[in-house]
């Protein structure tokens, strides 16, 4: 998705996702978006039925995306923890190109109670159990063996969701690998290995 | 800070824990907080000026508490390794002990472009620089050696986000031990160690 894009429905997506990062859901008009947008504000409940279904559908759409691209990138990979790293790489990547969907995330995680869906919390899971099904994988592969597969996925994508937050711009090149290096050998560099 | 306080102050803001984190912070009012807390709405006035000030300083009271049992735990312990797990313990014990602080936060942050303070914000710099500081002592003391202390603290702290909102309960007795064993020493248990 580009805010370049000639597609209405783009168009009102990439306007929606920047205007729903900043303000809260009832501060957000659809008048506003349509201006954002460039479009009448007519063309908009086009598309969309109402704000919530808006939201819903950007959430939607960038939690698609990413997934999609996490699949493509796992598969084009052989070892386990290249698939991590890849993993990694690409919700980095995605996070870094569309700055607002943090936050986004962050707003429609508050408001989840409300009558606004939250799709972002299947988009975890799923990452959360891709990440379990690979250290399973990683181990009848023989490559290598995490005792607790779904607590270490989850100290892992938690740490991941740090460093896309607060971590230092630009990003190493080095990251993601060096990350993944680190989770599976340890963080400590002089510790015997733990028995 | 307990619901059964006798103090209204105290009784205010457990109420006010409980409110903030489940409603969006318009929906709150000084009415239903003094409702649950059962004291007069004039009572809250004479703690609180206003809801705005009676929401931060119900973030600043848990990131005081917070702050304060680190200190204190980490104080208990002598090697790094140790004031690392009392660090991830606590937090843990806190969190699990606060259930609605959890929420409660993620709505301040969600909200903190408004005019609302967000006080939660210097707690977590505070925690991430006490890990990073205790990397640094680690190696001083030729304990361990942590290559890149603060995005190390980051991934850690961010792991243990993800295991105080998503992790098995009840808690495993020996959880805070394995995540920094496994952390320093790899969660991998059969790949040799990374040069």
């Amino acid at each position: 998705m580009t805010t370049k894009s000639t597609i209405p429905q783009e168009k009102i997506l990439a306007a929606a996702e920047v205007m729903f990062a900043s303000k809260r859901f009832h501060e957000v008009l659809m008048e506003d978006i349509a201006i954002g947008a460039g479009v009448g504000k007519g063309t908009i409940y086009r598309y969309f039925k109402n704000k919530e279904e808006l939201y819903a559908a950007l959430l939607k759409d960038a939690s698609t995306e990413l997934m999609k691209l996490i699949e493509n990138a796992v598969k084009a990979e052989v070892s386990c923890k290249n698939k991590l790293i890849v993993i990694l790489e690409t919700s980095i990547n995605l996070f870094d190109a569309r700055p607002h969907l943090f936050d986004l995330i962050l707003h429609a995680e508050a408001f989840q109670r409300t009558s606004v869906e939250f799709p972002w919390q299947e988009t975890r899971w799923n990452v959360i159990q891709l990440v379990e099904s690979l250290f399973i994988l990683a181990e009848d592969q023989k490559e290598f063996f995490i005792q607790n597969p779904k607590e270490s996925a989850l100290l892992l994508l938690g740490g991941l969701r740090a460093i896309i937050r607060f971590g230092n711009k630009p990003r190493q090149k080095q990251l993601c690998n060096d990350i993944v290096d680190h989770f599976l050998n340890g963080f400590s560099k002089s510790l015997p290995l733990a028995t």
